[in-house]
């Protein structure tokens, strides 16, 4: 009989195992796999903007979704002074659940996995609307976000010639480092105009809260794919409203997106197309090699729920979690309260994690 | 220096320790405390209605709230059948965050919380509303609240004389055996209306997902304090429409309660007393002795933020946790990407949980 009382739970260096377990590239494509299925199952979610905590450093959002059979939720916060005080801009966990039930079947930190979650939704979207046979890609932001995308971008699309810009050189540094061993070619520039140039697709992944101007008019040329990451809160956006008068604009969840995304400054009668519809073949994506097609992403729950189902998938062969004793399971599921009573084995149970078997 | 990669978790297991270790009552009266502070700061919470994931077998809830300070979340599951298949009704885990950062700073079981919470809350709430000297209470439903029910009446009261009715006899004998030993005069009875007889306090805890008619009309006599527990949900109530007219309503948050609680059967015009305002004296409880009082209960998020609080603070002299590896914490805060790489600690970290230090 199955103990109702426990869930695997994927704590930080389990998911480093999992991922180095199937490798990351792969990690990477097979992700967008789950995406992609969930994006062709759209409809059949039940969607609703992020819950946000909106505080004068940042925000906590809860980012809920259920497709009828699994629940998902997240819990995500976007507090961009962290890294000041050598905390981290985003931290994250979340929770998969039995919707029959209500019960929670698989606890899981999130802080890698959205990293990896956002990086594969960009780089599954751009597939359908970057132009075709692109090599380079600017990365204007060389945050947390920017070594997952690039990496992403060459398993996805065979990206491996990165420009990239940061106001910190030692933010590109680091990114460098840590992506040169996996064949890219890499320039460091020395300005957002400077990163642009040759470059097929970009991708802006910048942290400040504030309506900025990382990318202005004149340095989108024709056919760019723009993967617009950074802009993701009301009051944060990182593109000169021109460039969005001249694209074609891809988002998530409309309802989101036009609280979040770089639409925020567009009247809401603008024209946008779902990615979900692209996906099925509903709405064409990029229609012309001189059309600027720009993804709007926000993140969006269903992501999340795509990321949560493919970590609980690969725990059936690659048993990288514990069981942690998470719920309770009486013997007479009606008597909580015995619950507390003596001889319930409390004592015998010294720790309430154990590793997977 | 404070590790940042790692959060207070509290078990299951780890739950029944502090309960015994601090004492059932005790416990119920210091989390009343709690929830009476932040009634007494309603106006300093960031409040909505929960957000609800409906299904036919029932509903997930998330209920979050923050003062500023800190932000809490619980998810909470409610579904009535599980307990045919030997599962709880609900289940619920909760998070509370620093505000300052957004990062969690306590993990925890919340299935025998929310039942100490919800009971702490309608003692609370009683002690402000319910005749004086009330020694009996009638229970209607025997379910799993029913038994911390009692125990919170009695521990802030002093109710020590209980009438049970259930539809199923053995659950009312499950709560006769858990509570004499208590120190409880029981009375078992064969019908709802033989329940109510000569008690100043009526509880209702009854699951069923329907409009149902527990306590009619006829069956409420003066000067008796109504605390209405198992109508939380829409299309889910106990009480006949009539008793609602006279009796004097006093709600947690009214948005919420306008959805969820007894009074969706009126109309939303109809007059309603909040909580909080009775404990800050801004408004009257009970102003007569002949008063019917209705504590039209749903459960809101500030009260599972004022039981997260509460053994936030018990862990540190009562240090029933384990510390739990949920974040993560790379020497360089903007190299996530980092910690995938080799030589970072994975293979010395086998576990992901140490017992508290």
């Amino acid at each position: 009989m199955t103990a109702l009382n426990t869930i695997p739970f994927v704590s930080v260096a389990n998911m480093k195992r999992l991922v180095r377990d199937i490798g990351l590239e792969r990690f990477l494509e097979e992700l967008a796999g789950y995406i992609e299925e969930d994006f062709r199952n759209w409809e059949g979610f039940d969607k609703r903007p992020r819950v946000p905590a909106h505080s004068p450093e940042g925000v906590i959002e809860l980012m809920p979704t259920s497709n009828g059979e699994l629940y998902g939720c997240k819990y995500v916060s976007g507090y961009p002074s962290n890294t000041k005080v050598g905390r981290q801009t985003v931290t994250a966990f979340g929770v998969l659940s039995d919707v029959a039930s209500g019960y929670p079947i698989l606890l899981t930190e999130m802080t890698l996995l959205t990293a990896l979650r956002t990086a594969a939704n960009s780089a599954f979207a751009a597939r359908l609307l970057a132009p075709k046979g692109a090599r380079t890609m600017a990365l204007i932001g060389s945050g947390a976000q920017c070594d997952f995308q690039a990496v992403a971008f060459k398993a996805l699309l065979g990206i491996d010639r990165l420009r990239l810009y940061d106001i910190d050189r030692g933010a590109m540094e680091k990114v460098a480092r840590n992506l040169t061993p996996r064949g890219f070619d890499i320039t460091l520039c020395s300005s957002a105009e400077e990163a642009v140039q040759g470059a097929e697709i970009i991708t802006t992944i910048t942290a400040d809260i504030r309506n900025a101007t990382i990318l202005s008019d004149n340095m989108i040329g024709e056919g760019v794919h723009i993967n617009a990451v950074g802009g993701d809160s009301p009051g944060k956006t990182e593109l000169q409203r021109d460039i969005l008068l001249r694209s074609s604009i891809f988002v998530e969840y409309p309802p989101q997106t036009w609280i979040e995304g770089e639409i925020q400054q567009l009247p809401e009668d603008h024209p946008v197309t779902q990615l979900w519809q692209v996906v099925r073949g509903e709405a064409p994506g990029r229609t012309d090699a001189r059309q600027v097609t720009l993804f709007d992403s926000v993140g969006f729950a269903v992501e999340d729920f795509a990321a949560l189902r493919y970590v609980r998938d690969q725990l059936a062969h690659a048993p990288h979690f514990e069981e942690l004793d998470f719920l309770v399971d009486p013997e007479d599921p009606r008597d909580l309260f015995g619950l507390l009573g003596e001889g319930d084995g409390v004592q015998d149970n010294a720790a309430s994690l154990r590793p997977a078997s």
